[in-house]
Protein backbone atom coordinates (compact mmCIF):
# COMPACT_ATOMS: atom_id res chain seq x y z
CA UNK A 1 0.00 0.00 0.00
CA UNK A 2 1.12 3.52 -0.83
CA UNK A 3 2.03 5.85 1.83
CA UNK A 4 0.02 8.54 0.80
CA UNK A 5 0.69 11.50 3.22
CA UNK A 6 4.64 10.52 2.48
CA UNK A 7 3.86 11.38 -1.64
CA UNK A 8 1.73 14.39 -0.41
CA UNK A 9 5.06 15.60 1.65
CA UNK A 10 7.41 14.41 -1.63
CA UNK A 11 5.51 16.82 -3.60
CA UNK A 12 5.28 19.42 -1.01
CA UNK A 13 9.18 19.56 -1.00
CA UNK A 14 9.44 19.36 -3.86
CA UNK A 15 7.71 22.68 -4.20
CA UNK A 16 10.11 23.92 -2.35
CA UNK A 17 13.26 22.27 -4.01
CA UNK A 18 12.13 24.17 -7.28
CA UNK A 19 11.76 27.80 -5.12
CA UNK A 20 15.10 26.97 -4.07
CA UNK A 21 16.97 26.49 -7.02
CA UNK A 22 14.91 28.78 -8.71
CA UNK A 23 13.74 26.14 -11.88
CA UNK A 24 10.92 27.11 -13.69
CA UNK A 25 10.56 23.70 -15.95
CA UNK A 26 11.08 22.13 -12.39
CA UNK A 27 8.19 24.42 -10.90
CA UNK A 28 5.76 23.97 -14.00
CA UNK A 29 6.24 20.47 -13.44
CA UNK A 30 4.94 21.02 -9.52
CA UNK A 31 1.60 22.76 -10.70
CA UNK A 32 -1.47 21.17 -12.01
CA UNK A 33 -2.02 22.42 -15.36
CA UNK A 34 -5.57 23.76 -15.06
CA UNK A 35 -7.16 27.02 -14.93
CA UNK A 36 -8.54 26.45 -11.87
CA UNK A 37 -5.43 26.60 -10.18
CA UNK A 38 -4.58 29.98 -7.25
CA UNK A 39 -1.39 31.20 -6.44
CA UNK A 40 -1.23 33.63 -3.38
CA UNK A 41 2.19 35.22 -2.58
CA UNK A 42 3.00 36.85 1.13
CA UNK A 43 1.17 40.64 0.69
CA UNK A 44 0.26 39.79 -3.35
CA UNK A 45 -3.57 39.64 -4.62
CA UNK A 46 -4.93 35.91 -5.50
CA UNK A 47 -3.62 34.72 -9.11
CA UNK A 48 -5.74 32.34 -11.07
CA UNK A 49 -4.57 30.25 -13.94
CA UNK A 50 -1.32 28.54 -15.11
CA UNK A 51 -0.37 31.00 -17.24
CA UNK A 52 -0.24 33.79 -14.56
CA UNK A 53 0.89 31.69 -11.88
CA UNK A 54 3.98 30.96 -14.00
CA UNK A 55 4.37 34.78 -14.85
CA UNK A 56 4.54 35.34 -11.02
CA UNK A 57 6.72 32.53 -10.51
CA UNK A 58 9.65 33.67 -13.42
CA UNK A 59 9.69 37.25 -11.37
CA UNK A 60 9.97 36.09 -8.20
CA UNK A 61 13.27 33.81 -9.40
CA UNK A 62 14.43 36.80 -11.37
CA UNK A 63 14.06 38.73 -7.96
CA UNK A 64 15.51 37.05 -5.37
CA UNK A 65 19.70 35.58 -5.21
CA UNK A 66 19.51 33.37 -2.82
CA UNK A 67 16.55 31.24 -0.54
CA UNK A 68 16.31 28.43 1.50
CA UNK A 69 13.52 26.86 2.92
CA UNK A 70 13.84 25.05 6.30
CA UNK A 71 9.94 24.11 6.98
CA UNK A 72 8.38 23.37 10.01
CA UNK A 73 4.97 22.26 12.00
CA UNK A 74 3.88 20.44 8.57
CA UNK A 75 0.05 19.16 8.71
CA UNK A 76 -1.25 17.32 5.88
CA UNK A 77 -4.69 15.93 5.61
CA UNK A 78 -5.64 13.75 2.71
CA UNK A 79 -8.87 13.25 1.75
CA UNK A 80 -9.64 11.30 -1.74
CA UNK A 81 -8.05 12.75 -4.57
CA UNK A 82 -7.16 16.13 -2.65
CA UNK A 83 -5.03 16.75 -0.08
CA UNK A 84 -4.63 20.14 1.67
CA UNK A 85 -0.76 20.80 3.53
CA UNK A 86 -0.50 23.33 6.35
CA UNK A 87 3.27 24.86 7.06
CA UNK A 88 5.39 26.86 8.04
CA UNK A 89 8.14 28.14 5.87
CA UNK A 90 11.51 29.66 7.98
CA UNK A 91 13.29 31.41 5.35
CA UNK A 92 16.63 32.22 5.22
CA UNK A 93 18.00 34.64 2.72
CA UNK A 94 21.36 36.08 0.95
CA UNK A 95 22.90 38.66 3.68
CA UNK A 96 21.99 41.92 3.28
CA UNK A 97 18.82 41.13 1.60
CA UNK A 98 16.25 43.91 2.48
CA UNK A 99 13.86 41.95 3.76
CA UNK A 100 16.60 39.57 5.67
CA UNK A 101 15.34 36.14 7.42
CA UNK A 102 11.46 35.73 7.29
CA UNK A 103 8.69 33.54 8.29
CA UNK A 104 5.68 32.81 6.12
CA UNK A 105 3.43 30.18 6.77
CA UNK A 106 1.34 28.59 3.92
CA UNK A 107 -1.48 26.48 2.98
CA UNK A 108 -0.86 24.19 -0.17
CA UNK A 109 -3.37 22.15 -2.17
CA UNK A 110 -2.35 19.06 -4.29
CA UNK A 111 -4.53 16.98 -5.97
CA UNK A 112 -4.21 13.27 -6.98
CA UNK A 113 -4.23 13.52 -11.03
CA UNK A 114 -2.91 9.82 -12.10
CA UNK A 115 0.10 8.56 -10.21
CA UNK A 116 1.04 12.75 -9.31
CA UNK A 117 -0.24 14.61 -6.87
CA UNK A 118 -0.07 17.96 -8.85
CA UNK A 119 -0.30 21.73 -6.78
CA UNK A 120 -3.95 23.44 -7.42
CA UNK A 121 -3.23 26.06 -5.17
CA UNK A 122 -0.29 27.81 -2.97
CA UNK A 123 -1.48 30.17 -0.16
CA UNK A 124 1.28 31.80 1.61
CA UNK A 125 0.84 34.82 3.66
CA UNK A 126 3.98 36.19 5.99
CA UNK A 127 4.19 36.44 9.61
CA UNK A 128 3.69 40.21 10.74
CA UNK A 129 2.37 39.81 14.32
CA UNK A 130 4.38 37.50 16.84
CA UNK A 131 1.77 35.90 19.05
CA UNK A 132 1.93 36.69 22.60
CA UNK A 133 -0.52 34.44 23.72
CA UNK A 134 -2.15 33.76 27.57
CA UNK A 135 -0.58 30.23 28.70
CA UNK A 136 -2.85 27.46 27.17
CA UNK A 137 -5.75 26.82 29.62
CA UNK A 138 -7.14 23.37 27.28
CA UNK B 1 -29.94 16.28 -6.35
CA UNK B 2 -28.47 18.59 -3.66
CA UNK B 3 -26.28 21.80 -5.41
CA UNK B 4 -23.28 21.05 -3.49
CA UNK B 5 -21.54 24.39 -4.11
CA UNK B 6 -24.57 26.01 -3.35
CA UNK B 7 -24.18 24.50 0.19
CA UNK B 8 -20.46 24.87 0.19
CA UNK B 9 -20.90 28.76 -0.17
CA UNK B 10 -23.66 29.09 2.15
CA UNK B 11 -21.27 27.85 4.75
CA UNK B 12 -18.79 30.33 3.45
CA UNK B 13 -21.13 32.75 3.72
CA UNK B 14 -21.71 31.95 7.57
CA UNK B 15 -18.58 32.13 8.44
CA UNK B 16 -18.36 36.07 7.19
CA UNK B 17 -21.54 36.36 9.17
CA UNK B 18 -20.96 35.41 12.35
CA UNK B 19 -17.44 37.58 11.80
CA UNK B 20 -19.38 40.49 11.12
CA UNK B 21 -22.00 39.68 14.18
CA UNK B 22 -19.36 38.87 16.32
CA UNK B 23 -21.35 35.84 17.19
CA UNK B 24 -18.93 33.16 18.78
CA UNK B 25 -21.36 30.37 19.00
CA UNK B 26 -22.26 31.11 15.35
CA UNK B 27 -18.69 31.40 14.61
CA UNK B 28 -18.26 27.77 16.75
CA UNK B 29 -20.79 26.04 14.70
CA UNK B 30 -19.25 27.17 11.16
CA UNK B 31 -16.04 25.31 12.54
CA UNK B 32 -15.26 21.17 13.00
CA UNK B 33 -14.84 20.59 16.47
CA UNK B 34 -11.32 18.88 15.92
CA UNK B 35 -7.97 18.92 16.83
CA UNK B 36 -6.72 19.09 12.93
CA UNK B 37 -8.24 22.39 12.65
CA UNK B 38 -5.94 24.97 11.39
CA UNK B 39 -6.54 29.21 11.10
CA UNK B 40 -4.01 32.01 10.19
CA UNK B 41 -5.28 35.26 10.73
CA UNK B 42 -3.71 38.04 8.27
CA UNK B 43 -0.19 38.65 9.58
CA UNK B 44 -0.43 36.00 12.05
CA UNK B 45 1.03 32.35 12.84
CA UNK B 46 -0.83 29.24 12.38
CA UNK B 47 -3.35 28.44 15.00
CA UNK B 48 -3.99 24.43 15.70
CA UNK B 49 -7.04 23.00 17.49
CA UNK B 50 -10.54 24.40 18.00
CA UNK B 51 -9.20 25.81 21.51
CA UNK B 52 -6.36 28.05 20.51
CA UNK B 53 -8.66 28.93 17.22
CA UNK B 54 -11.60 30.05 19.68
CA UNK B 55 -9.68 32.30 21.59
CA UNK B 56 -8.62 33.75 18.80
CA UNK B 57 -11.77 34.83 17.37
CA UNK B 58 -13.10 35.62 21.11
CA UNK B 59 -9.91 38.14 20.76
CA UNK B 60 -10.33 39.61 17.70
CA UNK B 61 -14.19 40.16 18.29
CA UNK B 62 -13.62 41.95 21.20
CA UNK B 63 -11.29 44.46 19.29
CA UNK B 64 -13.44 45.01 16.09
CA UNK B 65 -15.72 47.69 16.62
CA UNK B 66 -17.23 46.87 13.49
CA UNK B 67 -16.34 44.67 10.09
CA UNK B 68 -18.27 44.32 7.19
CA UNK B 69 -17.03 41.95 4.41
CA UNK B 70 -17.70 42.61 0.87
CA UNK B 71 -16.96 38.74 -1.15
CA UNK B 72 -15.58 39.00 -4.62
CA UNK B 73 -13.75 36.34 -7.10
CA UNK B 74 -14.85 33.23 -5.11
CA UNK B 75 -14.03 30.00 -6.38
CA UNK B 76 -15.01 26.90 -5.12
CA UNK B 77 -13.44 23.43 -5.44
CA UNK B 78 -15.19 20.37 -4.07
CA UNK B 79 -13.68 16.81 -4.23
CA UNK B 80 -15.32 14.00 -2.48
CA UNK B 81 -16.01 15.74 1.68
CA UNK B 82 -13.76 18.52 0.94
CA UNK B 83 -14.10 21.46 -0.41
CA UNK B 84 -11.77 24.71 -0.93
CA UNK B 85 -12.70 27.77 -1.13
CA UNK B 86 -10.63 30.74 -2.76
CA UNK B 87 -12.04 34.16 -2.46
CA UNK B 88 -11.34 37.98 -2.25
CA UNK B 89 -12.41 39.81 1.15
CA UNK B 90 -13.32 43.53 0.90
CA UNK B 91 -13.27 45.00 4.24
CA UNK B 92 -15.19 48.00 5.88
CA UNK B 93 -14.71 48.85 9.17
CA UNK B 94 -15.57 51.56 11.24
CA UNK B 95 -14.72 55.24 10.36
CA UNK B 96 -11.31 56.03 11.92
CA UNK B 97 -10.34 52.58 12.25
CA UNK B 98 -6.25 52.69 11.84
CA UNK B 99 -6.54 50.00 9.32
CA UNK B 100 -8.88 51.78 6.99
CA UNK B 101 -10.69 49.97 4.59
CA UNK B 102 -8.46 46.72 3.19
CA UNK B 103 -8.23 44.27 1.22
CA UNK B 104 -7.73 40.59 2.26
CA UNK B 105 -7.86 37.35 0.09
CA UNK B 106 -8.50 34.08 1.57
CA UNK B 107 -8.32 30.20 1.42
CA UNK B 108 -11.39 28.33 2.92
CA UNK B 109 -11.38 24.79 3.26
CA UNK B 110 -14.35 22.85 4.49
CA UNK B 111 -15.17 18.99 5.17
CA UNK B 112 -18.16 17.49 4.99
CA UNK B 113 -19.31 15.73 8.28
CA UNK B 114 -22.79 14.14 7.92
CA UNK B 115 -24.84 16.76 6.60
CA UNK B 116 -23.04 19.68 6.75
CA UNK B 117 -19.70 21.64 5.74
CA UNK B 118 -17.50 22.43 8.23
CA UNK B 119 -14.73 24.87 8.30
CA UNK B 120 -11.38 23.07 8.90
CA UNK B 121 -8.64 25.75 7.59
CA UNK B 122 -9.03 29.44 7.23
CA UNK B 123 -5.76 30.99 5.43
CA UNK B 124 -6.15 35.22 5.43
CA UNK B 125 -3.84 37.37 3.98
CA UNK B 126 -3.49 40.74 3.77
CA UNK B 127 -2.99 42.10 0.30
CA UNK B 128 0.21 44.42 0.29
CA UNK B 129 1.47 45.04 -3.03
CA UNK B 130 -0.77 45.96 -5.67
CA UNK B 131 -0.07 44.35 -9.00
CA UNK B 132 1.04 45.72 -12.11
CA UNK B 133 0.68 43.55 -14.31
CA UNK B 134 2.07 43.60 -17.92
CA UNK B 135 -0.96 42.93 -19.91
CA UNK B 136 -2.12 39.60 -20.48
CA UNK B 137 -0.79 37.65 -23.20
CA UNK B 138 -2.81 34.57 -23.30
Amino acid sequence: MRDEAADVEAANDEFYAAFEVADLDRMRAVWSDTDDVCCVHPGWDVLRGTSRVMRSWALIFANTPYIQFFLSDTAVAIHGDLAVVSCAENILTAPGEPKGDAKVVSTNVFRREGERWLMTLHHGSPVIRQLNEEPDDG
